[in-house]
């Protein structure tokens, strides 16, 4: 059997996320039955890299699937970009190891959390970025961004119920950026793994920093002690890219 | 009465066109019963700039509407994009005189018609712009847009079923000018009015002659002979963006 890694890209918009749910749509259910079209097969099960929130997008999304077909992988890539609705496309395809695992093999992930800070909001932007309609001090945020690079206990930066589901919410974060373009604030994270809501909890602290409502003091504290509370708000999934996967 | 001088913005993917319809809905219908709950009255009478088509966007777009309330433009901005879908808003309100009309006064207008020229089509551009995965030469296709500007008639750029609404398909094109940044390519023309699909077909040709499928000699004689078979094809809508009109 062939073990293919394929990268797609998706407009989180319209799914419950990537991972197969019972009662809603979600990429991965899509991306499967597409290749069981294309397959003329069962769906076969694809492994994704992460599961990603309802609403949240993917630049570069990873899974591999087992499969018996000789389809070259240009094929694979032009079939399954003919049988796929237009907000999900295949970026490339390569045979793997036997045992490469989309998720468990990832060494690490590169998120982006995009704001619109017009005053009005983007029409344009309507389900691609979270509207900010405020001037983000960026100094102050790039300042505090620098405070959560490094190894840390991000228990204090995740959803409560996620506690429970994980070994360990010892994370390390590689780099943490704020920068600006016009109307556009990215807050950009590149790390070894995330917690569940941590990239969005991070963001919305650091919006809260800048605000004033929160202060360097605030996560040091945060770190040591893992009260959620002194981070700020999760914010939307629809400002929040999978930007890559490092392997 | 006042006269109220209003731009918008909206996302044209799920409207059939700004203009009332029956059967379908539209941005005026929508920002028609925005404004009766704003003024808590029957929903008035929007005159809009243009018609547009289904899934073809504004990035400003000019209505005029009269009104009794004595409601201020801050407030008006305000509350009707509290009102609106994310997908309309509002950019700008300012008294007007009694006999403007948004459509009869416009002395012109700037459209931009979008191409995304990646190979794979770009999941976040899916109804915002024209999946055309080929390099356009756009130099050619500069060269053969000068032809197009100045005082022509234009017959052969329009549908055929416009020709008997109109009285006279003679319009200027003040400047016509294709520009191309990573993968995105936009062609952008200002002139004093725009038949039916004068855009769409126009960017259609300058694409057919960028792959040698029609030549500026063709283009000339479309000019003089009013031929529509000289053309190129009409590009879908989901490229085109209204971008301005000017008063």
């Amino acid at each position: 059997m062939r073990n293919l890694k394929v990268f797609i890209a998706y407009n989180g918009a319209e799914y419950h996320g990537f991972q197969r749910q019972d009662n809603a749509v979600t990429v991965q259910e899509v991306v499967e039955r597409a290749l069981g079209k294309l397959l003329k097969t069962e769906p076969p099960t694809v492994y994704g890299c992460s599961r990603t929130d309802a609403g949240v997008h993917a630049r570069r999304f990873c899974f591999n699937v087992h499969i018996d077909s000789a389809i070259p992988c240009e094929g694979f890539i032009k079939g399954m970009n003919t049988l796929l609705p237009r907000d999900i496309a295949v970026l490339s395809c390569e045979e793997a190891e036997e045992d490469f695992h989309a998720r468990y093999c990832a060494r690490g992930k590169e998120y982006v959390y995009m704001l619109s800070t017009k005053p009005q909001r983007d029409v344009f932007l309507q389900k691609l970025a979270y509207h900010y309609p405020y001037k983000p001090d960026v100094d102050t945020m790039n300042r505090a961004a620098r405070l959560l690079v490094g190894e840390h206990d991000f228990a204090a930066f995740c959803r409560a119920e996620c506690k429970g589901r994980v070994k360990s919410t010892v994370r390390t974060i590689y780099d943490m950026e704020v920068t600006e373009r016009g109307d556009i604030c990215e807050i950009r994270v590149r790390g070894n793994g995330f917690l569940y809501n941590m990239v969005r909890i991070a963001a919305g602290t650091l919006l809260y920093i800048s605000e004033g409502r929160r202060t360097e003091q605030d996560i040091l504290k945060a770190l040591e002690s893992g009260d959620r509370a002194l981070c700020g708000v999760t914010l939307p999934p629809e400002g929040l890219y999978l930007n890559e996967v490092f392997y």
